[in-house]
């Protein structure tokens, strides 16, 4: 069983657009959002040191597909799930729901790096990382 | 050949995140005002009146590639495509490019729909949209 | 004594800039945000239907002085006060605070509009939405 | 004479909320963005480096006041004067405009700092970047 978590979103004044209802960028923000709660859940961060290190874990890929609007001051939930975890990459695939309703499904695909002066290097999941986000799953 | 459209756009402070880099989530909303930006090219526009009737034009699906980062005052070149037009639905593809290095690709796909008072609802792609869209390519 | 509200939020990673702290009009966001989280504790909503009328409350102004910087995944609590209640305008007051030390004071003042199909024109209070915000205080 | 600059915006999609108009916090980034854009017309930026220092000048207070709303796809006239240079501190006032009609004004203040490891520090505005800034203004 892979990993999952679920958290809640409100639907703010500043999600919406003139159409009455939450952008879909904002969709984006929410899959980041739940992904680096459920990172917290376990102790880790999408930025975080360890023995002298520092990784990040910048987005290489997004994707959302939007089946129901979302509107002001609406609570939805949404389950992510760590649904691959590669060498180097991970996936991260949210479903977003409102009283059991799938109103959105997409996922975020991210990179391990190591942070230097020079920028960010892709580099293995460290083991610690990757057994504190997979233990009990 | 499908029609095309290119505009560019400078990232602004606003626009990036502690990474240093432009936030991903960007990318999606400079691919709509590029979209945008097309469709304002052709005397269209994402929410518009003809005939007594009002369309709009929401999200059903986006997605996006990155491959290298952005930062704060670059200017990055946007290429829209309209890479499908179905019956109900429009696709536009996305190239972001610095000096023609591609640095992100993605697309957007919007389904065509009538607003009313009890919100919106899938119709088929008017002629005169679908004509002003497509003349000249 | 004014009616107050007090609530918290976390900073995400798009709240962030390139120079590692929450972006500055972010802070205007929570502010609006805390502001509605009020409202909704007292049965209220900055849109809002009553009587077959439709109320609204754009924002006249809005100002925020910064001392200290905020992060990424710190919780900032947010105090928020009815500062003043005219016959039109509404001024909500704001501090953010992390344990116990300000980060930043402001306020956003609000004018009540009837909402109508020409937009949205000033209004006196109305005594339901008075009451519900200044009762028991 | 304090200098000034000239810019606008078109607001975009993304900028309005379900109230059919541009969101107020989305005032603060035009004047920041308006703001960044007169420091690059004279060869600064909010970030730089200069003789093995780098500067940063983050916001210690912001204010706007607003009359007139925006609508998507209007294009604003935004009118910056800087008009206040202390030791530490700048204060760039901006003036929205549409057609002459003032829609909006606001003000924001930023502090020079010196950017190091441990954060940011006060430091007083550099000869090079008061003289570039104010020249032949």
């Amino acid at each position: 069983m892979p990993p999952t978590y679920q958290t809640s979103r409100r639907v703010e004044f500043a999600d919406t657009d003139m159409a009455g209802i939450m952008h879909f960028a904002r969709f984006f923000s929410f899959m980041e959002e739940a992904e680096h709660e459920m990172l917290r859940s376990r102790g880790l961060s999408v930025i975080m040191q360890h023995e002298g290190k520092k990784y990040g874990f910048p987005r290489v890929a997004a994707q959302c597909e939007f089946s129901k609007p979302l509107r002001f001051e609406e609570v939805v939930d949404i389950h992510v799930t760590l649904s691959r975890i590669g060498a180097k990459a991970l996936t991260f695939s949210c479903e977003f729901k409102r009283g059991g309703e799938v109103l959105a499904r997409g996922s975020i695909t991210t990179c391990c790096c190591l942070v230097g002066p020079e920028g960010m290097k892709a580099t293995p999941i460290p083991e610690f990382f990757r057994e504190r986000l997979t233990s009990g799953s």
